[in-house]
């Protein structure tokens, strides 16, 4: 007997007839002799309805509020969701985040887990019950509603997964799985079989927007494996696992791009501690997400601090950097580039495998793409790139590391990638 | 200084404008010294939209999940609520029932309260804050979410009143007050000053759908006077109080009419311990409620029992009946009258005066209504008549006792009503 914790995204919940299947899927899982738990969304077009209500009750939503309104989303879907399960003649129970004890610290919007009791939930599976539990949302200490923000439901299953000690998360989606790169700009994208969650955290960041960080740093810290699948089919999706030798083998597990980039440059900064800080709080405090960053030194011991960010900060940014020149960085030169792209190559091989960024700069050169940055990790090397290159240099990278075509394992030979062949 | 709570109905906030003035009422009641508490119901048709969801998703929907799903209709309101308070600068806290404790028994879809925790609600209201609580519900020791069935919002305004010593319960509604008869069917029936718990709970209990008996009753039992007014204007509506001695100056409070009732009797039934209590057992086990019963016994030692319900209920309670004459009953005769209707006269008046029953009675002969059964409480008197007859009857009855026409304070003679002059 296995403990299978199933998550259902807001788009496989979206009305009764989708709920209705999701229990079904549950209902199937349950009869095969699993304990099951599901963790689900708000309906469909739940939040966005809930938003505009708040919007146009006040200017400026209070916080503590906001979360209190918005976990009435996912309160609906657990009931519906129990409710269903019911009506098909299976025991079931719905919980908020507050009736299981979802504790979280009390930054509202994007709260983060402190610890949840699993005795609740134990003690319903061990009774036959499916447990059916409200993704997205916590509760303080004092009792306050809190969300978790960004990617939250898949927070919320990984974390219920780690305190039931389940063997196996599914997270149904509205994609099959992982891909090697993204398959509306590669049509011979390939469906990954596993991933590693140092891998999987690598192309979330990197613009493959499956599964929210948090969620896979969770799941690498538990350990819980990850099941990415498709809520319209049966087929096996892709595998979110910890690191195992074997996956050295494979050098580029998949490759990423990232879009509507810019490159904000200050040149002639003074050299001194705290600078490069300064810059940075002023940035984060502005909300603004940096991305890569390059420092260099020249012969004049002025510094100059290179960092990319989205196209759309540019303008707070712009305005964070002038106002530093004024203050803390005065004779500091201001200077930007627009419509970047960044084209990343992902494995946990590129620790034991020499020569994939030789590999990778030769297959772009080829393509006469211009590298303006390059960044590595251990896992990852990453070329800034004029957007104008961006999806020819995703195609490009794909098929220099033999990511495309069929998987052998259906029979087909990866006739698409001439350039295949390492 | 007083503490004052506010009732909402979904009616008065039903969008965010809505929303937007109840919170100006509060923010207006707390400038002027007062201490605020609102208790807020869900907006306009939600209620109607979660039903319309639960069975689109199940034919039968679990009772449990029923309340766990319907409460999200008034946490949507106390957020919005909170929301509009704090957008108008004032501070403004929003409690679920769960958060405060509104604890109930676990008796789904129609809890009853056992306690509240008024600790957290004084503390905010302490620290200045406009304390906004979701009536309706209320959660299980268990920590499961409750609703506490029709009238229920009124029932927590009132247990929260109780809870805090509140001074006065605004119940903010779509009507202007308690009337001295229906204004739709009595076009001079004129808006009370004040009316006594008792007299309240017979009109309710006669079809004035003011407010819901069983708060009425809650608000009798911890002496909370509730003052019912329209959320359109700022006018005086009806203070609902305790009864004091210069009540009794006036003989009847208001008249009120029951239409769609019918009568069953049963002749010949053997007079024996429990006939009576299998009888009723079996009506509410059907869940058919049964209004006034008599029951006669003639000179064979049989007895005749009569009993009134509405319309809707005959085929159900013949049902009963029938199964009833078939096993324990035997030999009783079985017949029913249809299409009644109910006149009543209400006032805690009647204890110290005679002559209501007679001059009621006499008005009715004058135009000729024929009167079927009749039945009396200490503050009440009631005669079941036909249906055809039943708004003539309550404009009748309602000049009979003088009780139309504009109030002496508006410095009109009741000319309207002819038949005037006790």
């Amino acid at each position: 007997m296995s403990t299978i914790v199933m998550k259902f995204g807001g788009s496989s919940l979206a009305d009764p007839e989708k709920i209705r299947a999701a229990a079904r899927r549950a209902i199937a899982a349950k009869r095969k002799g699993n304990k099951v738990a599901m963790v689900v969304s708000a309906m469909g077009d739940t939040t966005d309805h809930l938003e505009t209500l708040a919007f146009a009750t006040a200017q400026q939503p209070h916080k503590r509020e906001w979360d209190q309104l918005m976990a009435t989303g996912e309160q609906v879907t657990i009931a519906l969701t129990a409710m269903a399960l019911h009506d098909m003649g299976e025991n079931a129970i719905s919980f908020t985040a507050a009736q299981i004890g979802m504790v979280t610290d009390d930054v509202h919007t994007k709260a983060r887990l402190k610890r949840i009791n699993a005795r609740r939930i134990l003690s319903e599976l061990d009774a036959g019950k499916i447990v059916i539990i409200a993704g997205f949302q916590g509760v303080t200490e004092a009792g306050d509603v809190t969300t978790l923000g960004r990617g939250g439901s898949n927070v919320t299953l990984v974390a219920i997964a780690a305190a039931i000690g389940a063997d196996v998360c599914e997270n149904y989606t509205d994609v099959d799985g992982v891909y090697t790169a993204d398959p509306r700009i590669v049509p011979n994208a390939r469906k990954l079989d596993t991933v590693s969650y140092d891998e999987m955290l690598e192309l979330a960041s990197l613009g493959a927007n499956v599964l929210h960080n948090r969620a896979v740093e969770f799941a690498k810290k538990y350990d819980v494996p990850i099941h990415v699948r498709s809520s319209l089919n049966n087929r096996k999706g892709t595998m979110i696992v910890a690191e195992n030798p074997a996956m050295e083998n494979i050098v580029v597990r998949g490759a990423a791009l990232k879009e509507k980039l810019a490159r904000i440059t200050l040149k002639n900064v003074p050299d001194k501690p705290g600078v490069a800080a300064s810059l940075f709080h002023g940035l984060a405090k502005a909300g603004i997400v940096v991305d890569d960053i390059v420092q260099t030194l020249d012969e004049n011991k002025k510094a100059t601090v290179s960092f990319t960010i989205e196209m759309r900060d540019m303008p707070d940014a712009e305005t964070v950097c002038k106002g530093l020149i004024a203050s803390s960085l005065k004779g500091a030169d201001l200077s930007h580039v627009a419509d970047l792209a960044k084209i990343s190559v992902v494995g946990v091989g590129m620790r034991v495998h020499t020569g994939v960024a030789e590999r990778m700069f030769g297959a772009l050169a080829e393509a006469k793409v211009n590298i303006q940055n390059i960044t590595t990790s251990e896992i990852k090397i990453s070329c800034i790139i004029d957007s104008a290159d961006g999806k020819t240099a995703l195609r490009i990278v794909h098929d220099a590391f033999n990511l495309g075509g069929r998987p052998a394992a259906a029979g087909k030979a990866t006739k698409k990638t001439p350039k295949a062949g390492k």
